[in-house]
């Protein structure tokens, strides 16, 4: 046993990708060929009934991989060995390995992702009540890490918010993407099985089946899957570093939660270091790493070749752990933050009213001043600010003002004051109220006049359309995510389909 | 000049990003703001025609810059040196250099996206055409570089083709994200420049206000164009590996373009190799690994660091570049491509039959055959060819099967013959028509009497909901691309806009 | 469990990176540490005997660590619980976590080199040896895919064999590099312990002092090990990718070992894919990813941050497993290797004679003909052969030659014969006798009269010498590879040591 | 003409990378070969001596590549063009292009080290002055960016100029393992050109025959350069993140050169920025990337596929003009580094005495406390000066120990004051006097009696060996760098040759 998997644990991960839950799925798979197959009258449908009742254990899979040294191959023997000899002779029926691997992986991964989109969801929310919470505590702005202008503590959690859901939009459309199956057989071509067969099977997924196949589904689509995570790790690594920073002794502005029996190092006992946002750190780090092999895999040769198959193994259960327990540690760790408002007001004080000179240039420029000139009398009063001159920036500015022009002086002297930011309200409601989309369909095998309707039109006009469906979208600002209850407003579920998408 | 530049040449993109272009788009930026400014009336409008008709050429930034070590503050003080007095105190009013940097970036990058794209239809289209030229052209599959079954060539294109395709759904789904500018001030929450003033400003370039900016828009946009560029390489490096393989002497299937006077070698005279293909692949390699950078541009310490600008400087003129120069190239060789139909047939009798083992299994089985037997029997029956003991597959197969089931054998001798695959008109309809989706919504400032009724609605009962916009989508399935004749029929462009979205 | 730590296995280096060897490890840097301090009198010996005997089950660990959040004050309470009180205060004593866990793991790396460095020269033995198996097999060989010149076989692999050498030079190098721990305390610089007790210490693990650690040894030094991994991972890549592409159907040169009971796919019994190569592709991929991580985790901030932890945490353990079960795989694969001499002298026919074209060039031109209109005369003559106009390349081009002049075709017609290559045991007697050096040096504790005396003389002449060591190097250039054997005709190791180096 | 190129720019390493220069090596290449092959008596010499005198314009190949769609073909009709009908037929005679091409590449890279090799020495001895001028300037040390134990300034840059010699070792083992060329044919088995015209030729640009070529030099050895240059780009990584922070306002222990007319933003006038250092950090981003590719690189088919080719025209000599930017760049930050020494004192006092924690540690065990008790006691201590229940450390801790053992308070009380570090000394005369060394080898042409002696009795007894050299190691630690007047000593350049290495 590695000892990260227990350390950066995720159980439920873990359980999508052992053997037990991919056998089953594998299992399952199968049935629902066999069941297609049933449909189509080629066997009875009570061979599919008599395979889903097999349990499998991933011991009796080895034993026979051993021997025959192919995974799919090794499990289906493992089920005919359980089956009655009737059954046993169509498990497996006219399709190849592949159909069971990838339309397997791809169930895998979009379960992963509906973990991971729950997850990214709850630290969105956690984010934005630290967002609501510090709104308006005013902060010192760091551009280079220089003191720049005031913003507030809660517009940089804002920003953090934002990158998140832009996350989530990514995981979105990646599962979009990732909705294909593949029961098309050796070459994809159908050679011998049909393509209802295909989607009779794929259906009971969610799945749709790939349009061109190889033998396998294209590996781009899984492609998207790793960078959506190393997006979201990008994402993890930004707020961490913006913590560890924020916690160095001399900032002192947040602090990651410290327990009561925690030590922060073997040898120097007053050590509280943000070990969390450290750590988060450097798993981002390999997840993001990934990327690499994920896009080296998408070049196969021809119908394929299996070169992807062992980077896959490994890659993709350790991304998908990594990431969610990510999640949860951040939580955790956001939940239990300090925040410091004596510090970061004090913060505020050591560039001496500094960080108004971006204001004092505006009013300069707006009440007449030449904008270079003022640009280097804020800049010399600045420095001079620095070496120890005036006591303050304010202080410096009017002074050599004065003596250039009393009444540009008076001027900014007015409005030289630490106010609240004005707009933060403005930018709040902005972000909080972020669109979604729901778009409502006809179920595909419900009836679409309107749809049908155009196309003939068009086909009379020479249009060379095939099939044309009507939806209707309704692009909601809310203040709330969006949630089972609004859509019952909108989508009747006898008839109606629906999406859901994220805007900005 | 670095060789690679004029070897992998995109002049249109060259151009792009060349610095007479970006002061060009610079310039446009800050005139956008200063009309803004004039809207409010806090300054005359003629400042803002007086700067537009500035002209700056890059030699003068580059001698300020040497002086200032700041790109925009040069470029400021060029405009300024270049205008009347009362002019100069307001251009850059309230904003700050990131305002004109990121959404000239984003401006840079959008353009360039619509030249990838075109380039990647313009692909779609060849390759959709190799794809109809050779769809019935029986060849074989090969998995593992191995026979398989037999597939089409055609087929292999369509796969190729649909690859294309999925990457131009990701360009536009990246466009859709990168369609942001930000020109919200120093730490971006409009200290000293008023939301009114981006929103004009960034409307004349079809941007929309980054909802939450730091000093910057947030890396991960950019981020997904170079995500975006990467699965285009991957894409390419597939069509180029199979073009390389398939141009090995002893598989001689295809072969690229070879003019006149080429040489294919210094000192054997004789060769034709596939250095197009290689050339893409190395071409896609390097493209591939500007991903790593673009990841780590992310992570920008608080309101941003400027790490991320020396690395952008380099790696999207590049990718751009290379990506339309790879486009091209790809084009024109499979505009050349010769196809060896000959050889193609020859290849498929190379392994004497045995490319049907899965169609004899498939028989051999439903015929009521054990299926382990089955497999047994066929794998047997393959050695012994391969060992040189039967001429060909299906003597082999049928000599032992009539040893053991006289019946069966005489099914199986039926159907073990090469037919044209059944499903390949199947699969060309299904790629060549699959949809897009029109969705056609009223403009911003028309009024949405329906969305509006729904809102209020919704609030009456409770629901937190800011505005909702209702809007119609059309999703076609066409044998002919989306195209402006086709928008026409859907969109009353005087008060309606619409958007195009690929779907599968 | 993750499936692919069973599958990619590697018991030896699983051994190295589990707990309880860590924690052994560990436990006998703290013993170590002791006696340090025991043999400047600070503390009784009796303690690190005490230390020595006790016995740290991971669980009890892990218990602790829920706790203090910091896995070595886990470690180090263990441990206090289970010794004498008058041992338990110390324990730890004026070190940090980092002098035990950065000597840990350069302990741990150092053994993970040897395993892979041994596993390295096994392979070597089997490459080299098919090497002198088909020293004389004349094979085409192939540029660009495309047939070029005749080779032989025994050199391809020659190629193969000599890469690994050099990776395993690199290792060495790598090695060399890595021998360093560090016990210096919290920042590195001797606060609670003085270097007389490190280097106690590190001498008993054989490692050196990092000359300027911070708190932790540098992370270049970690990184080396990657890089050679993944220099291991693209040789073992390129052979990987000659196997496959030698199995494919058309060129059938070689064949990877197939089991009785193995089955190729689970749909087509005739399949024999070559998927131990496919296999080590996708791990090779894999290990080659670390690297981007690895270089990551070395740019630390001040005194250092720990973000690099949790990556090492996952990678090397991974890169460690893969890589010594790649070279195992990769050694069972090419023991059973299958090699077809019958095709391969199949193949050497394909291209009618072709492959002598730059020897035509060549007689050619010593002939006295014109090069450019030799090269011209032969591109013709092949390509007129490849259009079916000739059965073959030389009469083809003898045809040609005879119409412009008679003797130099006669001279060409002589000289165009498919011989032997006549240099193949000149580049495999260069190959095989690859040198090494052996350097044998004074022990440290050895007085070494010849350095002292020049370092005096220099220092005279005002050179600032330090210190002088004189060593004799013998650079051997040998049919065999160095062995203990060997190294005893050279070494005295009573009072000198030795290191080797490979050269080329 | 990209922007980054004069942004970034380094004219010696653009010469190196440049076409005309790159002719010239080509030209070079091919006149050492023809005077090759007037030694073996093949041809008259007089032809060497006149391709010698041939000028090439990049012009000139670029029209005869457009026709000719390769390089090398297109270079050598250039130079058939410029000679007597006599020498033309020669030109080229039995090489093949990546003969010239690979060589020409090996000598471009081995340039670009010896360049960039200088440049790290040049950086060493600016970092190497900053360490002894801030040798005993005690900081405060930081882990996790927290507070932790003093260290001193110093010592923080002698672990910046540690790591940087070890990034030149590094590439000064690179150098060893790129100085290959490869002259011996179109599969590198000599079909058409001797190994006596290879080691002739190859000789005059120091160059050693690649012992078992294929087509090319294998690419592992170019990827060491690039791996090099990560590792380079890592410890100027490393160096840039500790200004960037050291600049923080909060920090404000360093501070970048600021030059009279700079300005630090466009809006905000008083903004001094580490813009150097970020600037650096993005290059250093772009240049690690390279790895990826350049791994790619290896794994080429058979005698060579040409995929790494445009790959390396983009990375190597980018690679090589930002290291050399880098290191000049970082070269002048570092001489016009401004350090705050009145603020890092401050700094110190933050923490208001908790940086001796360790020390109360260490000495309250030794003092008889028992070790767990005592973490807690500090620890508490520690935490209520935080919480502002007393005003420093040593008056909270000692007043705690009162309570519990007077004596232990007392003994504790006269240690705990910050005094300098006492190893200071001790580290940096390890630090700057690591050793190198210096062997002696009798000239390859000269005869050694000792190792003949040597080789010949092993004979007897059996050991296979080829050949013995024998030489002399001196392993020099001195304070001052190795030059050439050192050198002197130890080299008797008539018959002696010499390699110098770095030693740790």
């Amino acid at each position: 046993m590695l000892d990260w998997i227990s350390r950066y644990r995720s159980d439920r991960m873990l359980k999508i990708w052992q053997d037990e839950e991919k056998y089953r799925i594998w299992r399952d798979i199968e049935v629902a060929v066999l069941e297609g197959w049933a449909k189509l009258g080629v066997i009875p449908q009570k061979i599919a009934d008599e395979v889903r009742r097999v349990e499998i254990k991933p011991e009796e899979v080895k034993q026979e991989e051993f021997k025959t040294k192919h995974e799919v191959t090794a499990f289906v023997r493992v089920i005919e060995k359980k089956v009655s000899e009737n059954a046993r002779k169509f498990v497996h029926l006219g399709i190849t390995s592949s159909d069971v691997m990838d339309t397997a992986f791809s169930i895998q991964i979009l379960r992963s992702i509906d973990y991971i989109v729950d997850g990214i969801r709850l630290l969105e929310n956690v984010i934005s009540n630290l967002a609501e919470k510090y709104k308006h505590v005013v902060a010192v702005g760091r551009t280079h890490g220089v003191h720049a202008e005031p913003t507030t503590l809660g517009v940089r959690f804002l920003s953090h918010y934002a990158e998140f859901r832009r996350v989530r939009k990514f995981f979105l459309f990646a599962r979009e993407n990732l909705r294909f199956g593949k029961i098309s057989g050796a070459v994809g071509i159908y050679n011998t099985v049909p393509p209802e067969v295909e989607a009779y099977a794929l259906e009971k997924f969610g799945l749709k089946p790939e349009p061109v196949p190889t033998q396998v589904v294209p590996r781009d689509r899984y492609a998207y899957f790793i960078v959506a995570c190393s997006l979201l790790s990008s994402a993890i690594e930004r707020i961490a570093l913006n913590i560890r920073i924020s916690q160095m002794t001399e900032i002192g502005e947040m602090m990651e939660p410290f327990e009561e029996e925690q030590m922060g190092s073997s040898i120097m006992p007053h050590k509280k270091n943000p070990v969390l946002s450290e750590n988060l750190t450097g798993i981002a780090r390999t997840i993001k790493s990934a990327v690499v092999p994920a896009l080296e895999n998408i070049s196969l040769l021809m119908e394929r070749d299996i070169s992807h198959s062992s980077a896959e193994r490994i890659i993709f259960p350790q991304v998908c752990i990594l990431s969610d327990f990510a999640l949860s540690r951040l939580k955790l760790l956001l939940e239990g933050l300090k925040v410091d408002e004596d510090k970061i007001k004090k913060n505020l004080e050591i560039s001496m009213g500094m960080i108004l000179s971006s204001r004092a240039l505006f009013e300069m420029v707006v009440a007449g001043y030449d904008r270079e000139k003022a640009y280097k009398t804020i800049q010399k009063a600045s420095f001079s600010v620095v070496d120890g001159k005036f006591p303050d920036f304010k202080t410096a500015l009017i002074s050599m003002l004065e003596k250039e022009d009393k009444k540009i002086a008076q001027i900014v002297s007015e409005k030289l004051e630490l106010v609240k930011p004005q707009y933060i309200d403005y930018i709040f409601d902005r972000a909080s109220s972020m669109p979604f989309e729901i778009k409502v369909m006809k179920r595909d095998d419900v009836f679409d006049p309107e749809g049908k309707t155009i196309a003939d039109r068009l086909r009379k006009i020479g249009v060379n359309v095939k099939d044309i469906r009507v939806a209707k979208s309704y692009l909601i600002s809310s203040y709330k995510d969006v949630d089972s209850d609004l859509i019952d407003f909108f989508v009747n579920p006898i008839v109606e389909d629906y999406t859901v998408e994220l805007k900005e």
